[in-house]
């Protein structure tokens, strides 16, 4: 992952730029680029959101913006801390370490859109500097990784030692891919999936390095899939319950979301979703649930999506439509406890 | 933990005694502790809930019970193959495998209640048979295991090797602590409060085998901490948020639940809360929030609590209520990253 020399020469940057400013009798600005719905725009080559040319100013001379002024200050410094000593911080640690300085947020929400602030004019993403959620996914598979955590420096880990996997954490996600025996990733939805994959050796028999998403995965996954793909040149394929909701969360793994339009190195564009389309639904024969109201709204929503336009998504959300049905990846279960390995994954994967 | 021929023994047991009444002309009978509310007694002595000697029948003589009891049957085989063949399943994927023999569950509550009959009829809990939630908490410590799972038989892993921590899944938990460095078990709510002890180097000051909990952890953490307390003589201490949610987490580890009543090997009867408690709140000043609604009533629950029957416990019970107020693990953060374990926790583990 990035070295923290680069995002610390920024920070220092930022910090120097502001001293000048006051050293010269002249009230600190900070540019932002603006994150607002009119200014993330879908880049039709690239295949993601992206930020436009708008910037918002934060200028300490403004009695309106002395508040975030301080608190994105306060924010940097809080980064650059964690840099220079080795540590990470929950965004939830971030808030409370807030009020030792007197620095008040309103809520967690605040200092949460104040990291974004941050992400924003750094160009970085808060796990570069050691900032992270609270929520983790897991890895598993034949690929060794070389840590670089204070502690952990240098020191290689094979991501088989563990049959239950292993957390996607602050030292995983910087940790290196050294080598690996693999030829494809496979990112799956449940977790029941993930041990199943491991437990049958499926992992082995499509030399598939296996990631846990659990729902829409911490953008921590993304960054490893991410990674993954462009430090071993593998293939990325998406396995995920077969509605609405798990087709997005592969989308967002392909297209990338608004929010995180500012964040670089989050979105894999070539990564394919396989399942469970509904033509498996049909071609499987797969036990079912009727699409909710809820599920149906999301379809007409998804239909509009700039990252729908492509015939294929439309495919699939014409299909739900038509289908009015929904299905588990678990649903494979239906056939027995190796039919998803057996023929679904070996028709999907060959 | 426990050896797979003892539960498939019993299996085998309850299927040749069906087979024998059918043998002999009889409709088969299967008799199941009752676990209504009146048979689930609070045992003073062991500080626990127990079942009490009220019995339930499943008939298949009677056209009510045919239902329930072949569910229960089924369970029963499922459970077999999967220890026979060495695999776990997820409570979902059980829930759906179902369908492929023809057995049908009106949703995954009724088969999650079937898999409870299933432990009341054998005495061990569903992690003996290999079923597990797809929930996962986190360990991390000097402490060496050595697996059970086929694949893995024999293969020692070291829990420090991962600084992120590793899952407390199938493979972990049903490995065995071999040998371990340390001198008590640490349980701490949050996952931030969990790093943030990894990388202070705080587990190796205290010398404490760390366990993530995340809320009410999965019962597999409960047996977990059980299980290295017992094997390795050390006493488990419970650090989470200062409210009464955080507080009952503690409870449910030392005096278990009435849910669980039927389960054996998951309290912890000398473990320790540690805080942070109503005093501490107190005593460190820290950042709070008001009790709201759902606190104050949860609070007048508990009061009422046969586990909360101590002086100790309704001193912290009554604490909230004059204080009115709660406060997080991270609250500790107001005094600096590194307050929570050079003050607090050297205070409280000395």
């Amino acid at each position: 992952m990035s070295d923290p020399a680069q995002p610390l020469h920024l920070l220092r940057g930022i910090g120097h730029r502001i001293v000048e400013s006051i050293r010269s009798g002249e009230f600190p600005v900070l540019e932002i680029p603006d994150r607002g719905t009119t200014n993330i725009v879908f880049d039709e080559q690239r295949h993601q959101f992206v930020m436009g040319p708008k910037k918002v100013v934060r200028d300490s001379s403004n009695l309106k913006h002395i508040r975030s002024f301080a608190q994105l200050v306060w924010v940097a410094s809080y980064a650059k801390r964690l840099l220079v000593s080795g540590r990470t911080s929950s965004l939830r640690d971030l808030y409370y370490s807030a009020e030792a300085f007197g620095i008040r947020f309103k809520d967690q929400a605040e200092s949460d859109r104040t990291v974004a602030d941050l992400e924003c004019v750094t160009g970085f993403s808060r796990e570069d500097f050691g900032i992270f959620p609270e929520e983790r996914s897991s890895i598993y598979g034949a690929v060794k990784m070389r840590y670089t955590v204070p502690g952990y420096e240098g020191r290689v880990i094979d991501l088989t030692l563990s049959p239950d996997g292993f957390p996607i954490g602050p030292a995983l996600v910087t940790a290196e891919p050294i080598s690996a025996d693999a030829k494809l990733i496979l990112a799956v939805e449940s977790g029941g999936m993930f041990s199943r994959l491991i437990e049958t050796g499926a992992w082995k028999r499509f030399r598939a390095i296996l990631v846990h998403l659990g729902g829409q995965p911490p953008r921590a996954t993304r960054r490893m899939i991410r990674l993954l793909h462009d430090a071993l040149d593998l293939p990325v394929y998406i396995f995920t319950d077969g509605d609405p909701w798990g087709m997005h969360i592969a989308r967002v793994i392909i297209s990338g979301s608004a929010n995180a339009a500012h964040v670089p190195g989050l979105v894999v564009p070539d990564a394919a979703w396989i399942g469970v389309t509904p033509d498996d639904i049909r071609d499987y024969t797969l036990p079912t649930e009727p699409l909710n109201d809820a599920d149906l709204r999301r379809l007409d929503e998804l239909s509009n999506d700039v990252r729908y336009s492509s015939p294929e998504c439309q495919h699939h959300i014409a299909g739900f439509k038509s289908l009015r049905k929904k299905a588990e990846q678990q649903a494979f279960s239906r056939y027995g406890m190796d039919f998803v390995v057996e023929h679904y994954l070996a028709d999907k994967l060959g």
